[in-house]
């Protein structure tokens, strides 16, 4: 038998929240699990979208064989397009996960052709040393599949995202007994889910939602305005069967929307009802109680459709009184500020929001809780468990879950973080070497547009307190400063109460100037240093502000 | 009887959250009730707290009678030192939310003495044409009071903030029978808190907390670190009350806490158990399941003592495993990504973090449901009724609660935003003239350091993109620049890719003065616009981005 060991290498997504991507090596074969994007934090300032460092992918680049995908939102297809510019392979998922991925590719000008390959649940792919079956699950978005992986090792057992919906709009329901199936067999290893791992009890079905929407289809008096993920099909599908119900023409506003739309239909994913669909420009022109908008744009983007809405600048839609604006999506953390200054416009403009909790629910999580997350373990009972999707607190919990339930026989749980990678051998598992991870910032979208950190460092900087530049012109022939220096700033203070003193602030640089013994002024590199130092100490006493100082000194 | 006209001009706190603040003028007195702080949006960046802008107050500074507070939060106080900077007048509010701000005013020059005067729930105290009562209500702060204030007019009613506890734990319940008495006279004018309308039912009595605080001290086999709101002074009381009887001392961290705590003990507000303080030096060597810590920082302010232990750089605290932390408070919308944070930190250290939503709860709301809002409304029935103290989400569903319950005669309710004023006379009550309002940025808890919304606003600008300054220098004898320009820049591209870029860059400037005439020259002002323009198309078309250009001009 081999004595090469299993090695798991979560390059994303453990520790964090977004950007799933995990490796799976064994001897010389590698497979690569999704290759997701996030969104950054409020303190990356100016930074599009944040994607893994694909360090390691790239050093073992003639060991990777193939990137297979679990679904297609954007945390876990997002970084396919940055992955791909670095490494010929190819790509599994099903077809509307490809779908999705084609149109993100169109936007990136990749230097080879990709290869995606369709792959259905059932379906089995033998790659190198991998025998990988994919398991259908139910989420929030439609065509999602867990990964069963026999390896020589075992089987590695990888959720993807999940939740357990007894009663899945497209009735067909997560597939247990593959999972029970696998239990039964013995599993060497699961990774599951953990993003809900705070939640007590069962996450409700999607089909949850339809006794709340009924309620507002039933109640708008003008237009009823739905906002939702556009990838969350199964929604949308919902809405368009009620729409259909109650008499209301439907108009799609949102580019993601369109597009997801087109999709889904085009795969005979989402049935669009006949002569149903009403052009945007027509929306202000039809009686507003038979108009249903389904609208981009929940996390109060500010460029997306419902947040140009909500300032009435949209030229298709106009909010008006007895208009009903649905929020059917949860507030992602970070996000609850511009969401709530949304509610605030449209409330404004009349509009009755529902969003938030309530019963019946107006959003339900496409995430299992607490007891589905249990009934995984339950069915699978694998040797080994490492939760992933989570922040370290959620990750901690589900390992502490899957502890509790003494039963299943979990010989030992691994909490690991992106980068800190397991190995498992015939002896047992352990944690292994770390590997390069890591956030590249990316500007806008683009595969070149990196932002390094020491720019975004700088831009931290300047957005606490601003910069002030001391501008010193030197007389290249007599090797001095003939004029007293400028000072330019911006950010700093305002220029009413600046003018006194960027005068004093002049003052400062040129006795520091005259001060410096002719040595010192031979090295511009000191000059500078010292000028800074100088104003840094004036201008934090004068204004306890530490603005970024920036001596330039030119040669005239 | 008098023609004089009552109005209600709201400063700070309706259709915004914090810096709550409210004129009443009547003829020629004004008085002002409660002068609070918001803390900022992370797009106000690099500021530190917001205040109310009081032009009107200053504008009419021989009328303002006196400041009035409700109670001691900081949405309600924060902003006194900066009103009393600029009018001298007297303040009445009870003793603790005086100590309170006694304590602000420490921290602030002001070049006179404050004038600070005690009052107590049932007192009344006659003001130019008002005759106030105050009346003792409940919130998750002690010593908080509803004002009636009678004018010829009628009576004005502001709950200030409340729930309605039926068992708070200074047994000094909710005084509704004056709420009742003065809606069986007839009240001219509700003003009554919003903040939870989107609430159903009854927000839980503060003694709700304990079962799950039992629990908490009951499971901890390390040290119990509780973390809650400093003015939360019953919460102190259960922690207090619950570490004597499982034979835990108490320690505080944090000055907030420290100083909480010392004012409602001085003042009989908060009883200490004999010898249960625990000096903070003594905690890591008292046997870690006898220690409890009551600790500030539950928002994961950066600087807080809580943030500290997190990262374990803290002194006097280092979190181990078995420890158990609780998060006794509600996230504040655009804290969640930095409480999440520190739960991350802590939950690495091994410690059992316990926070969000439960049953039993780990927090309860100081502010009333919809129910307790609806018991306000059915009491009180006032002629008029504005809804107070709200983003505009809240005040219009509170304005549409109240005209749902027909019931109660509500002639008519009014949706204002700080600055839209109400003027009620014998003829009814119409929307009047708008005064000045706004935001007055704080850049350090010094009076005198305002941030101008200019200077914000080149700080977003920076933090985007950064900077990119192109400097001239000019012989002032010849008119010439007899050097290619330089060009500084900050956050805008990392240095190494920039090198190339920024030669072209210089060759756009040196091009944009060659080819500009000889008028144009002799314009500074048009020159550097030109340059302005010319570099940014360069730079826009070559980089995507756009940083704030600021050319310089030096005659040398």
């Amino acid at each position: 038998m081999s004595d090469s060991k299993l090695q798991v290498v979560p390059l994303g997504g453990l520790g964090e929240f977004g950007m799933n991507c995990l490796a799976l090596r064994y001897g010389d074969d590698i497979i690569v699990i999704d290759a997701g994007m996030m969104f950054p934090d409020a303190e990356l300032l100016g930074v599009d979208i944040v994607v893994p460092d694909f360090t390691y992918l790239e050093d073992n680049k003639e060991h990777v064989r193939a990137l297979i995908l679990t679904h297609g939102h954007e945390d876990h297809i997002g970084g396919v397009p940055f992955l791909l510019s670095l490494l010929q392979i190819p790509v599994y998922a099903t077809a509307f996960t490809l779908a999705l991925v084609e149109r993100r590719l169109e936007e990136h000008d990749l230097d080879h052709e990709p290869d995606l390959r369709e792959i259905k649940a059932n379906d089995r792919l033998e790659i190198g040393p991998f025998l990988i079956e994919f398991i259908h699950v139910t989420h929030s978005v439609v065509s999602c599949v867990a990964l069963a992986i026999a390896t020589p090792l075992g089987v590695v057992l990888h959720t993807g995202d999940f939740k357990v919906d007894p009663t899945p709009l497209d009735n067909q329901p997560f597939d247990l007994h593959r999972f029970a199936d696998y239990g039964k067999q013995g599993v060497l290893l699961l990774l599951s889910d953990s993003t809900n791992v705070d939640r007590p009890g069962y996450t409700e079905s999607e089909r949850a939602v339809r006794p709340r929407f009924e309620e507002c289809f039933h109640r708008a008096e003008g237009r009823l305005v739905i906002s939702c993920f556009s990838s969350s099909i199964p929604r949308l599908q919902q809405i368009f069967d009620l729409a259909a119900e109650y008499g209301r023409k439907v108009a799609l506003l949102g580019r993601s929307m369109l597009t997801a739309t087109e999709l889904a239909h085009s795969l005979h994913l989402l049935e669009i009802p006949d002569s149903i669909l009403l052009r945007p420009q027509d929306i202000m022109q039809t009686p507003a109680n038979k108009v249903c908008v389904i609208i981009s744009g929940t996390q109060g983007e500010p460029m997306s459709a419902l947040s140009r809405v909500a300032v009435d600048n949209h030229k298709h839609l106009s909010i008006r009184e007895k208009d009903v604006v649905v929020l059917s999506a949860r507030m992602i953390p970070g996000n609850e500020k511009a969401i709530y200054r949304l509610i605030n416009h449209l409330a404004r403009r009349g509009a009755d929001v529902v969003y938030g909790g309530m019963n019946p629910p107006v959003h339900v999580s496409g995430h299992g809780s607490v007891e589905e997350l249990k009934l995984i373990l339950s069915l699978v009972r694998p040797k080994y468990f490492v939760p992933i999707h989570g922040e370290y607190r959620q990750l901690f919990r589900h390992a502490a879950l899957a502890q509790s339930l003494s039963y299943t026989g979990i010989r030992e749980c691994f909490v690991l973080e992106s980068g800190e990678t397991l190995e498992i051998d015939r002896f047992g598992a352990r944690k292994g070497e770390r590997v390069t991870v890591g956030r590249v910032c990316i500007d806008s979208g683009s595969v070149d547009e990196v932002v390094e950190d020491i720019v975004i460092r700088d831009r931290r900087h300047l957005s606490e307190d601003g910069f002030v530049l001391p501008i010193i012109a030197i007389n290249k022939h007599t090797g001095k400063s003939e004029t007293l220096p400028e000072i330019v700033s911006r950010g700093f203070v305002s220029l009413e109460d600046s003018a006194e003193l960027m005068q004093e602030a002049r003052q400062v640089v040129a006795r520091t100037l005259e001060n410096s013994s002719p040595e010192e002024r031979t090295d511009w590199g000191v000059m500078q240093e010292k000028i800074r130092a100088d104003l840094k100490r004036f201008l934090s006493k004068q204004t306890s502000r530490r603005p970024l100082i920036m001596p330039v000194i030119l040669e005239v």
